[in-house]
């Protein structure tokens, strides 16, 4: 297959935005595998805040950051995403350059719990805020589950809705695959 | 901006599967953008075929590839795209890694010349048919135009029926702009 798939994709989204010495954020820690990719990103000079509001995310999270040896490029909250605004210490607001969600449940996990649409449009409004310009948030959209398909509409709806001026708003679909698979929809800060 | 916009991303699209020594064809040629950017791609030992119902669009392209000495890389044919199954000779059937479709009115003409839903998704059936397996299908929807709004229904219509195990279909799509910017769809023949 030589068009990207979704995971992929993301990877190259991420790419564009965080580099050497830049500030990055998970938004959904799960088990641990972006939040590694991003402190690889952000090498020894940069940083990389995690949330998730699971203790086993973040004890997965957490070992699998030391096994590689850069727990302390990493800070990890056991807490929701939409209290990054007050987690983040506010000398790294504006420094931002990437941040990255996967919606829906935790990989291995219990699956009656999964992100909401209002916290997790409440955390993107945060990170407009105190992102860099041009800072991209990625968002991996599961909606395969009842609530999921909910979660959808309410961020479609709000980030079609997301002025122009404010942040490019791309959709990333493939749109005749069966069993609802999952899209991206990315942010890129303007203003 | 550091997403990428919509036409930089069709040449993204199309360095995927356009290489030196492959078959290509632009449905729509225009103006000739395109054409000169596939000649470019395939080299001395490939070729592109371009396809355009307008004699002015015919004469352009004929004008840019002469231009830049690349003529004897392309064959243009004042013919519908849904002609192509039989303009281009047998012998190249299988071989073509890459399309492209820019729908609409040729840029500077008779905006009452355009593309219509039903040739538009002929040609692309019959793309399915005779490119080679991983061959890529790059489509940028105008759709500001009335007409372009019904073409776009179809399409969209069409294109999320393919079965999946016939071709990838992604959507490439700024979802929160004003005034119907144009999208992309493309398509990976997988058999």
């Amino acid at each position: 297959m030589k068009l990207a798939k979704i995971l992929p994709f993301t990877r190259t989204l991420m790419d564009l935005a965080v580099n050497e010495g830049d500030i990055a954020v998970d938004a959904t820690v799960g088990n641990g595998h972006d939040m590694l990719y991003l402190a690889q990103r952000v090498g020894e000079s940069g940083h990389v805040f995690g949330f998730d509001i699971q203790k086993e995310a973040i004890s997965a999270t957490s070992a699998r950051l030391q096994e590689h040896n850069m727990l302390q490029r990493v800070t990890l909250f056991q807490a929701s995403h939409d209290q990054l605004i007050e987690k983040i210490p506010a000398h790294y607001h504006g420094r931002i350059t990437g941040a990255m969600f996967n919606l829906g449940y935790l990989p291995g996990g219990d699956k009656r719990i999964v992100t909401k649409p209002d916290s997790t449009i409440r955390a993107i409004e945060q990170l407009l805020q105190i992102m860099a310009k041009e800072g991209i948030i990625v968002i991996v959209v599961y909606h395969g589950h009842p609530e999921g398909a909910i979660e959808r509409d309410a961020l479609l709806h709000y980030t079609k809705a997301i002025d122009q001026k404010r942040a490019h708003v791309l959709k990333y679909e493939f749109i005749n695959q069966m069993n609802n698979p999952p899209f991206i929809i990315a942010l890129e800060k303007r203003s």
